[in-house]
């Protein structure tokens, strides 16, 4: 089976566990907008991960961490819902559906991404399989990395840059806005895993050389890539003046850039256990379609 | 010492300790902004109820739990930010200052707001005194209260009624905006001070009544309070077409139906060790100049 069928069976069983959690409530127009934004597809990389990386390291049964995979999907949804509001990218569509503000009103997807935040870490403080040592430990690595000194702190730095042009660090953007969550989650599954310091520290580099890689190929599919194919507009991030990879260094350069960070980050892993998988998904990372 | 002269010695605490908890970072902006809300004053009931709550168990030391009371803050002020912002309640004042939107503009209020959120649980899981099962009780019990199911749920349902009258329960509004958060509070002080289960149940109770009544009371001070006094503008409810008390019962039996609360209140701690502050307290909320 090659790596690509491999990610989208993966996906397929985090959407099923996605649906297993998606809560149900009052007011229904508040749980509808959650739903509708978690069920609006995506390739779940970041679960994918948490799952991925504890297998690596040996894990075998996963059962008892799928809800903790699911809860990083819930945040990376959060994120997708807050950033798609008018006064941040203002997007209207997003996986080829309207964003959840078009369809819910900005009100509801406002309280639909803060609730998707509460309710990822009440998600895994209900675990109960997993040891409290280890599930504090989940949640200080998934709040310190979507948080100001990860997914938060970048996408800040990039909308000041982009409306004010008072934030010129490229890497900065790249490294807190995407890397540094996926690079908690190879942590997670690491934590998840009992690994050593020394497997940690790999996945944990791993992580961040793949979610570097994984924003400079975005960067590019914004650039050049099929509008169909991607679900979205694409030459967003010139029309706004991003800062970008391809705006700096051209498409090439770029290219052969991100090929480094996969390079680096198979490299991390080799002292794993079972770092296959791991490998195949940072190459494929590198090959997604423009 | 009155109870209103402790209440202010004890806002003093927190005020420094939320001083020694506040983070910064690049980029700077998103950092001030967190921190113009999280010092622009108020009363810090919420981080004083787990406090008193400990104590009221008889918990003696505190100072090991005062990051977690400071957390509780945090998540208030992330709530104040948003319900403030265009699309929410669309207020360009509070404390009798500008809103955070207003000085930093609406992208940034909204990721500080979604900082200040995962930030709480970031400092509660670097606690290191606390064992880890209290510790994931506690950010259980305040994602619980402060998400989906508690205030996010209710600020959705308040929205909701003002926006299309299509909610229209003024007890789910009230129990969930603002009663869940200060009961997850006083359960908090609860669990970090080892209360039997009848101390926790008695903290609960304690907590969801005085959390009703704080609310009748703040829906009375806006329709009838001082503005100078209260730092913010009054009768909005009443423009904004919210369900309020006193627009069902009008203003002499919402104050009775708060006092009975209150009453409520104070008889279910009865049975705890040193509840007199407690009691204080709640008599106190409905004793708030209007």
């Amino acid at each position: 089976m090659n790596i690509k069928e491999y990610l989208k069976r993966q996906a397929e069983l985090i959407n099923e566990k996605i649906k297993e959690y998606i809560p149900s409530g009052v007011p229904e127009k508040l749980f509808d907008a959650m739903a509708y934004s978690l069920t609006a597809g995506g390739k779940r990389i970041r679960p994918v991960l948490i799952l991925e990386s504890a297998r690596a390291v040996g894990k075998e049964d996963i059962d008892d961490i799928l809800d903790i995979a699911v809860a990083s999907e819930f945040i990376h949804t959060y994120s997708l819902i807050h950033d798609d509001l008018p006064a941040m990218d203002d997007d209207d569509l997003r996986r080829g559906k309207p964003t959840c503000h078009k369809v819910y009103g900005e009100a509801i997807a406002i309280l639909a991404g803060d609730g998707l935040q509460s309710y990822a870490f009440e998600l895994i403080s209900k675990n109960g399989s997993i040891s409290p040592e280890k599930l504090i430990k989940v949640i200080n690595i998934l709040a310190h990395g979507t948080g100001i000194y990860g997914m938060v702190g970048g996408q800040a730095a990039d909308i000041l840059h982009e409306k004010e042009n008072s934030f010129d660090d490229i890497n900065f953007i790249h490294t807190h806005k995407t890397a540094k969550f996926i690079q908690s989650c190879c942590q997670i599954g690491a934590v998840l895993s009992d690994a050593t310091c020394r497997e940690e520290e790999a996945l944990k580099n791993y992580g961040l050389y793949i979610g570097l890689a994984f924003q400079i190929w975005d960067d590019i599919l914004d650039e050049i890539g099929d509008e169909k194919k991607l679900g979205k507009k694409t030459k967003k991030d010139r029309e706004k003046n991003k800062l970008t990879y391809p705006s700096i260094y051209g498409i090439e350069k770029s290219k052969k850039i991100a090929k480094e960070y996969v390079e680096k980050a198979v490299n991390e892993i080799k002292i794993l256990k079972n770092p296959e998988l791991l490998q195949g998904l940072a190459n494929y990372i590198i090959s997604r379609e423009v």
